[in-house]
């Protein structure tokens, strides 16, 4: 099996955690060239990673012949044009979450890289979460039965600036999309009506961007089955990620990870540690396995477990979820997709 | 300060709580008297308890000058009735939820209550409960600062017979009841606003008796803050009761209570015991405080922590939760208390 | 089934338990006459809880042709008196641990009850905590399979005064008597050999008595099972009463409980409540199934769980560790049961 | 600062450990050359990690003038050796414990080593594990106050193989001398005398092979603190390593950590994750922790934190155990450095 070799278009945050995971963790793979419209930041990445290539310009890598796939780490605006770009030039691609704000643009997308026949898998790390993984087995292996109610509480440590928040198309498909696919994974079924209520409790300038910080969003599944998630862009003891599943059979939780393990008694109570703060921590073994996946996929020619579909879908309940806030009633997805809502 | 007299109105399950509760551990108080039109289990819950009367006609008790008090643990269609009687003949009042099924014999129940100056209690015993009792603590304190989202689990270890069903006045106002007047005990601000989706997932004799068997109510609150409940008629691993409250400066949150602490370390996993399945050993200490609380309140000439108006406003929003349910659309409570929904 | 007639021999802090646990929770037997040298606190106590019968002189318990079983709660020098008066009146015994401070005492007592075919119940109310008895049940139904190492950790939430030390009999004899009790319960066998190493580290003026006050202890049992006990007097955090089994076939451990379930996440770390920091918090339940036990035995005639022969080795386990202080090194308990350590 | 050369001496388990993590988690370092006796050791692990060089000759790295420093995975019985000419050729040395199983060899090699001016430090990897860290923090920080006692838990999922059992000098030289380094890691003082009691309950011949597998030592300490380390050669349920310590001011503890966090309730129990079953998955951030520090130290001269004072410690509180264990009575530490225990 030959290495593969794998560009990186978006030096940011989540570029350098995808390029620094690849080094580290993805013997098959290596980096061979990493791009970003802010070159400085390109250079700086490759250079810390002994990457040989640097570039502004996406098309050095869609364009370079003996790149296999590429992984698209850019501002949401741009992932469909990358994204099209690299599949017309026939490399496989890994695209962050979301793939556009609106459901035509990813349809687009997604026809294109259906007919170049390209591998397309969608960046929801936290399916690969083990805490996440393990519930995601339990359920279905049966321990839980038929699911009766998914509960999701997702938590920011801290918001984002207003600035970011007005061009992120909200908390919905910003933040709560992960929420959405951890919902449609646990379940293992599809969403098909979504009624939110949220509120600005964090920060009055979130309020004035037009969006909102705190959320509870009700889902009811095909199944049957009914969802809750629970959102704040701040939680001041830190990144709080938990699921429950409860069943006709039992129920599966899971709860944060700490940094260690400690109880301390003193006079005043009984003390331990806070969450993991930053999802990096939080989701250092989830990044490695995504990208382990995306490798073996593209490689042994395997199939995508998390593709276009889930990345239609997520945004379509995102768009719901949107919908259901601003007209205050219970929004179906199918009218979302349909475009009749 | 002499002891307190108390007739027992109801000999069943929780009037045997009551009675015993009373017996064991409010020394301050006697019961003198239990009535059922049952006669004999008003006879068999007396001699087990060394009360030295009995009877069938509830008048025994509001006629007897020597009590001072009730304990209304009738079915909850005669409820108002006993209540009236009690109050016209000057006996304080501890009632058991509801009062009543409809908004109207409520209020009538209370305006006489008033005119006769007796004290009047709800029995909302989870109030009680040292781990509810804790999170309302913490909350009057500003330990979770401004609250922002409540989250209450409620789920029963086994559904009761589809005959009961079809009395109870459905799942909201039987069993979330609690949850609602949970939920405006600890946020200690009112429901404004109501959103339900249920499912017959637990046994379809329920579903045929026009009741549903699990459900997620979502609430918004007069202050801004969000509430989430979560029911089920059927948790197969018994009694789940607990609460979570969110908001600017934490969270607290607790969970059910085992009979044991232990973990066992095997091959096969780590294993521990389930909570308390049935709700007298759940809430045992929480009955014990609710009595010596209502005893206090009548000798001393307290205040009730839980009064009246916290029995007719979770009536209320139990009605409008059903309102929900029916119309599938958020209902406001104001609405209902108003007959206007 | 007659009621039991109990007279209690002192009316102290422990008298007080035994007497208000059997009004409470034993509805089979009732205190028909309390005794105390200080007969202010023997009325105090009789009154409180309704006894007719109150005397400083112990006599009129044991001469009382009505009374079936006695209590007793005087101070540790006396139990052998009252204990063998008891017996020769033919009345059934519970005594308080120790029984006495040197074995040939004990071994009088328990000849002079045999002879009288009474009961004979020795205190060591932590076999019925249902913490320790879940351990107990599971290393009988060979769930830890083998036992190889069992650990015990018994710390006090505060030390006695200097002057109750004094006449104590040491820590050994007074405080980690119980933990040998709970070693032999929960390993099922006999302790062999100990080894015992102490210090003062709590208050100097325990040393200055003679004593330690804190202590860790090894024990090697005859089938061949490892023991740890550690001990102090003085745990900031508050009483800290824990047990772990560890075998062939996995290891059970239980912790401490504590007044709630509440975990609080603030921005400092999260944080929980400490354990009931109070004996008679921790073993109420346990006290109540003691007293129960022996009611039950002696109006069934059942055999006693914990009775002479238990109340003698825990003395001589006692006595080994403090020889074993002494001496610095192991001392079998059979040197000690043979006079010849 | 320039990238540090490293010669791998051991092509085996450990050292293949600290190999890959030089390569994925300490980019300030490279592994240039590998060496085993068996060279196909060698040149697998060498290979797999693009490592340039490898031999069956340990000389070629010690007379190889680029290489900075060496890692001695050898046997035991060659740490020494290599130790010793690693030191006189100018390397510095990170080795494996023990660095020999007498006291005479290790305080020749820390002779040379001083002569040599190089940096000299001992895999006691558990010292860089976050949970020990912190127990060690806290202590520093003075949350436990003045420590009393000190609880070591340490357990392996599985046996040795008799003939490994056979040279390795012993349970406590082998396996315990981690727990040893513990104590006084957490203590932060001098152990003075030890007692040992142990068992063979895992596995016959491992009783044959002139060991243990079970055991329970008992530390004192300068300063007066108690300590308990209790081993097992099998736990079935996996890797068991905790440390508690108690102290004036409080306690903490840690526990183990597991790989994921769910609770799983079913009809029968809640179920949880065992711990993590293997060394390397527990402690592989402490490994990486570990190879940081050394290559800082190196690369910064600066002091390292566990030297040779700690590998000649560790094995002298070994030998006393083992003396204890044959004469059945406590052991001073000074006897043994001194020879006339």
């Amino acid at each position: 099996m030959k290495r593969l070799n794998i560009g990186v278009i978006g030096a940011g945050r989540i570029g350098t955690v995808h390029t620094e995971t690849i080094v580290r963790s993805v013997p098959e793979a290596q980096v061979v060239a990493i791009v970003d419209v802010n070159i400085a930041a390109a250079k700086e990445l490759a250079e810390r990673n002994m990457v040989k290539s640097y570039s502004a310009d996406y098309r050095t890598i869609t364009q370079n012949p003996d790149i296999d796939a590429v992984i698209i780490c850019s501002p949401t605006d741009v992932h469909a044009l990358h994204a099209t770009v690299a599949a017309k030039a026939g490399k496989h691609i890994f695209c962050e979450k979301p793939i556009a704000l609106d459901l035509d643009t990813i349809r687009r997308v997604l026809q294109t890289v259906e007919q170049s026949r390209v591998k397309f898998m969608v960046g929801f790390n936290r399916r690969f979460d083990p805490n996440f993984r393990k519930v995601k087995d339990m359920v279905v292996q049966g321990k839980v039965g038929e699911p009766h109610i998914v509960k999701i509480t997702s938590r920011d440590p801290a918001p984002p600036p207003a600035e970011y928040v007005a061009v992120s198309g909200g908390m919905f498909l910003d933040m709560t999309i992960h929420d959405f696919d951890m919902a449609r994974f646990i379940v293992g079924d599809e969403v098909e009506e979504v009624f939110a209520i949220g509120a600005v409790k964090v920060d009055p300038a979130i309020g004035k961007a037009g969006d909102i910080d705190t959320a509870v969003i009700t889902l009811v599944f095909r199944n049957g089955a009914l969802g809750i998630i629970d959102n704040s862009r701040q939680a001041v003891y830190g990144y709080d990620q938990r699921v429950e599943v409860f069943g006709s059979g039992g129920m599966v939780k899971v709860d944060n990870n700490a940094p260690d393990t400690h109880d301390y008694y003193a006079r005043d109570g009984v003390h331990s540690s806070l969450p993991l703060n930053f999802f990096m921590d939080r989701y250092i073994e989830a990044y490695a396995s995504e990208m382990r996946e995306f490798c073996r996929v593209v490689a042994c020619d395997e199939p995508v477990s998390v593709g276009g579909k889930d990345g239609l879908l997520s945004v379509a309940i995102g768009l719901a979820a949107k919908k259901s806030l601003e007209t205050h009633r219970p929004v179906k997805v199918s009218d979302i997709l349909a475009g009749t809502a």
